[in-house]
């Protein structure tokens, strides 16, 4: 029997781990896209696909046809991954440079959702996710369209984020050597729209695009958009 | 037996596969960090950490003290994934909004690298691929910053890379709807470096800063830093 308690928890940094659903949402929901790991004959296997959090479940999508999918009928232990680069970590020693990240990983066993109900609110979230406001903004899915969307969720249950923060580890010893030192952030930003329909004007959510007003995909909660 | 050959090719949309190993090392050579999945108990586990590719091979970076590395002494069944995040696709249906990306899997056995030299190597390159050149600018590793830094070795052999490229799918009957449809590209980018030592000027790699330059972190091999 496994012990779960060592699952979510690292061993190693125990200081940059964190348990509190404030801030494991916060990443979850700025995450554009996760990583979903299951087994299969003993072997691990690894997917990369959009998620959204809604309450106290993660929701990833997939096709009918996929195998995690098909998997997942039954219960399919899974482990899912977030992982957001915050910024390069320059030290004066070559071995101490390294990341600024926040990165979530939950873990427990996925199931297919048939509810129609909960389909719909997952694809708007999804869209609404990609810019807030789109689901407003497009033409609705048919019932066809969500019977071909499978979906899996994944109570957040076991679920740990870790972050490093912050300045360089360096050496009481290389205080005085003549390199340099700090941290060079870094963001996702969105580039010029590619419009295919020039007749119609860009949108404003196309325009004002950012990760954190990706958001959790909730037009009513008042985002400024704005990232901290 | 597992057939191998399902575990590297996707079931689902095979157009987007690619086995060539230019598109497959250019994708692994951009990306800043990756994802490390491998079975404990017969249940899937995750990780985020840096890698580098040297050659034919996956080196990824951990504590001596970390789980799956000390399960690698033996060799470990791995599935590595990295994914570059390229743009929001815009469908004038809900149902076809997409990403696109670039991703890239890989099996197999992984290896405890013990061979200093290419501990050395890694150890490089890794913070050339932080930024190109810093290596040189900076203390390098004493013996004992080597003999704490363990690498595993994946051979690129079961690898594919999976990208989505290009326009929104759109359904024949909604090509008149009012809505606008098209690509938001996302880039990685660097926002103001943070010095801690304000006395050393920041370095030019620093300051010149892309994801492309960051490459493979050879910083003889002339890369342009242009982003094509």
């Amino acid at each position: 029997m496994t012990d779960t308690t060592t699952r979510a928890v690292a061993t190693r940094m125990p200081e940059r781990m964190h348990a509190d659903r404030e801030t494991i949402d916060a990443i979850l929901d700025e995450a554009l896209f996760c990583h979903l790991s299951y087994v299969v004959d003993g072997e691990p296997r690894l997917i990369p696909t959009m998620h959204v959090r809604i309450g106290d479940a993660l929701y990833l999508h997939g096709s009918t046809g996929s195998r995690p999918l098909r998997m997942a009928r039954e219960g399919l232990p899974v482990c899912v991954a977030v992982t957001i680069a915050d910024g390069l970590v320059f030290s004066k020693a070559q071995f101490h440079h390294s990341m600024n990240y926040r990165s979530v990983i939950a873990h427990g066993i996925a199931r297919v959702v048939t509810d129609e109900t909960l389909k719909q609110e997952f694809l708007s979230r999804l869209v609404d996710r990609i810019a807030t406001g789109r689901t407003n903004d497009c033409r609705p899915p048919t019932r066809k369209e969500y019977a071909s969307t499978t979906l899996l969720e994944l109570p957040l249950t076991e679920v740990a984020a870790k972050i490093r923060n912050g300045p360089p580890s360096e050496e009481p010893e290389d205080e005085n050597l003549p390199y340099w030192n700090g941290i060079l952030p870094l963001h996702t930003v969105a580039g010029e729209p590619i419009s295919l329909e020039p007749k119609v004007p860009i949108p404003s959510y196309v325009k004002s695009w950012s990760p954190a007003q990706a958001g959790d995909g909730r037009p009513d909660v008042g985002r400024s958009g704005a990232r901290s």
